[in-house]
């Protein structure tokens, strides 16, 4: 039996995709358009207060593509508190326009990570910072599901933690390679969802995000070992974008 | 060919996952939300009914994320009951207001389970309590399916008995590491559904379930010959929590 | 090239699973939901005469959990009298009420069947019986179809013909002991539907399903070589219990 | 570099599979659906003309099971003609009442074709009546894509020219011992659908698929290297069963 | 670690499958067709604007089978216009007609390229004219999306770049041989949609798909490294086309 790494676990994540019924949006009545607009601006006030208050982080994209038309990000203390987010928004009338199109349940998880002995990382700022992140407001993002493979040789899960780590630490030195130009959230999912991790990464050029994951790809431990699920790619929806994409 | 492990089985499960139809929900004239959530309240107090005369037991929680907003795990003596349940429920109004979003069919398991000459375990009051479980009410329920691989030199199926025992045994360790933190219903679904078995969690802290799954992946019996389903994550509906949960 | 065992043919067979469509079954006119009923009783009498005559035989059961409501499968001569059956149950008001929720086309066969030289096996009563079988009222019926696997060295086709009959004949004396317990119809899909064969399994107690396919999956033919598809499980539906089904 | 086997194609294939809505069918006024029977009826008129002109050849088959309920398998000379089919039958009223089901592009094809040198192909008769082949109007139609493995040491495409020859010839025996029983049109579809070939079997005995299919499957051709996509089987639809199948 | 490929990128993106809806289009008051039909032809000529003024390109073909009814191709600068386009193409009358079939996201690339040390490629006309492409007007489409597998030996992204390079030389090579038959686009999609390439064909011959992909096949960069998704094809709509495909 190989040793499991030791994780630290911050927020609890939830991607909420979702497409719009633009048929029903249009044949919506006026009245009830403002209304939904409204609500939905509320919940943008709310979840920007919570973030201010350091108790949660939101991040809000269009989705390029037919996969979904935009994407929720939540950051929160609990499961409780992703699924009343998740409750209160299927009850507004905005999301009666819309269709639930994907969702991915995780959470933050800094890996590997062992604190010296005596100390409590919750008390660390920088440790904090990173498993309760203030999500980015860049231009755009890119989510994707992933798995360690175990298949015959190429089984992750037989190596030992020497192997694992010096795998890691070559695939963390791309990652730094991308720094201030990539940021990337690393959620953990098992026992939460289909897939081992979520990967969010927010750039303000999407092109480093293919730069960034192709050049990984030639990194063993992606070579061998790295399952992908689904890309989704999406752009930041300020106020201003949010108003000019539901306006008619 | 290789020896089949003996194995003890007690109450058949139901898991019936359901998406409800907000919009339909929200559209729905006030009387009838009320004989709904009526017509679920005496749903509830029967099976209530059914758990104190020790003659099945419930499990009622939400699920986070789109794959469904809730889940009824469901543990009778007979697959007849469990259809008269399902089918009773679907015939009520409140079932107009769901959809369904998936099920799973099995039977509570005891593996390896051999009862010492001459006695009866459905006499011995421990066996009982573990194939005929009274489902806690804990904060959070996880469930899983998942298989035993049988693919080139990963074969389960034709290793033999003692290699089965040693790796289940170690596996069994891990899981005695989260006594009193994690409670793990193993149910058998050869022949009952698409998968060889269900596995249900329940935690009062939800990260309890990402750790305990996390270092049984490292266990040979994981690593090598685990295959896994979707994984769903939910919290407890209390009758408070219900009646919010609904409300508009 | 390895030698294609010998089969003898019977029956064709259609399973077809609908799932009820229960919204629409509450809010239908009383008369209409009569007329459905009296439609579906003179279907399952007509049926019953083809089985009194020998000309083909029907089963009717529910299915338990969310694939599917309940299965009608049908024995006939020909392909076209499976079509016809189809397409007046399509035709019907019950029919209307109920969804598709799957289906599989095979026929029933004798495998490594060989008549003794100079004699017909269609005058044989005991071949008769067993290719044109007329399908056990027991409790529960079980539904899945397989393949056998044909992948690097486990490859069943590559084999030869003696080493399958050896598999082969191990994995019969499995069945033997479950005679009485459990009756199975084995049905040939190749150039029919999507997998190779369908099995349907018949029994008063639903766990000698599980006990029968949990013992044959240690056994060299399904550990290496078998592939299984989506399992079904249900109830017998009597005249009795398909009234209180339907009745609201 | 292994070298590509020579074809020679001729007239492009679509198979399309549909669904009747029989709900709406029932519910149609009686004149919608006289007039959705003439435009059908002229369609079959209009497709029997082409065939009549040797410019195209089509089959109208039901299909058993809940796959589909019928199946036209178009033969033309160009996409243009398959698409133009495709759009006019869309704008039918008789369409109202259908649902696609399944699709299928290709181009009738002659694998390993050398024309001898100095002779055009297209002038020798016996070779344009293969790929340009008048479909037979027999009782069955069976449908299935292929393609040919590409998975470590069964890698069809890493074989020798040699090798390939071989097996196939060995392949061609078996289906020359069910000449006058059943009769087989290959398609090709790399660029156009999602397997590399399709298979379209007809036989005036169903049984005889299964029994070629079946023998097919030991062969080292099938058994190492076929890959076999979702089968569809079905009855003729004579002008005078057609009647039958589409009145109530 | 194998070092990655050196790529250039031009323009983004969008493949827009989309089907009509035939029933409502058939039903919709011809007043709204009109509208719908004036509002998609100023959309025709706004994208034939911006590919004059050289800041895009698009492509506008029927698909063949019921994957689909038609393609956009859209090239532009940013993902930001392609997602505009798909919400200002979702807000209009026409796309209430249609059903959203499939959609891909990349970027065209060159790859393997490095420019001469000193020199800027983007101010060389011929490798402009290969990552901002003007679409050709060819009367057939081809797209699928590919990966390079990552399995036991056949492990693209272990193998050294020389290796690779040799690979890719060879199957460029026939690829060559298709010059003036076969256009091809190619698009990288890592980070941006499931697969890591899409590949649109353009052909006045659609036959020249087949015989491309299949020789291709043969080569050890396709037969052992290549994995391919969906296959689409279809015609070129002109305007006249477009009229007929839409009047009834």
């Amino acid at each position: 039996m190989s040793e499991a790494a030791q994780t630290l676990e911050g927020w609890y994540a939830l991607h909420d995709f979702r497409s719009i019924d633009w048929v029903a949006w249009r044949l919506a009545d006026p009245t009830d358009r403002n209304t939904a607009l409204d609500e939905l601006q509320s919940f943008l006030k709310e979840w920007q207060a919570v973030e201010e208050a350091g108790s949660g982080s939101t991040a809000f994209y269009t989705i390029v593509g037919q996969k979904a038309d935009f994407v929720f990000m939540y950051l929160r203390e609990t499961l409780e508190e992703l699924n009343a987010i998740e409750t209160a928004f299927n009850k507004t009338i905005f999301a009666q326009y819309t269709v639930p199109a994907h969702s991915y349940v995780s959470i933050v998880e800094l890996s590997n990570y062992m604190a010296p002995p005596g100390t409590d990382p919750l008390q660390n700022p920088d440790i904090i910072a990173r498993i309760k992140p203030v999500l980015p407001k860049w231009n755009h993002i890119c989510f994707y599901p992933m798995n360690k493979r175990r298949e015959g040789n190429d089984n992750w899960y037989m190596l030992s933690m020497d192997e694992r780590k010096t795998m890691m630490r070559s695939h963390g030195m791309i990652g730094r390679g991308y720094a201030g130009k990539v940021k990337q959230i690393i959620t953990g999912s098992v026992g939460f969802d289909n897939w081992e991790w979520g990967v969010t990464l927010f750039a303000n050029d999407a092109l480093q995000f293919k730069k960034l994951i192709y050049e990984m790809r030639f990194d063993e431990v992606s070579a061998r070992f790295g399952e992908f699920g689904e890309f989704y790619v999406g752009n930041l929806l300020t106020e201003e974008k949010l108003a000019q994409f539901l306006s008619l």
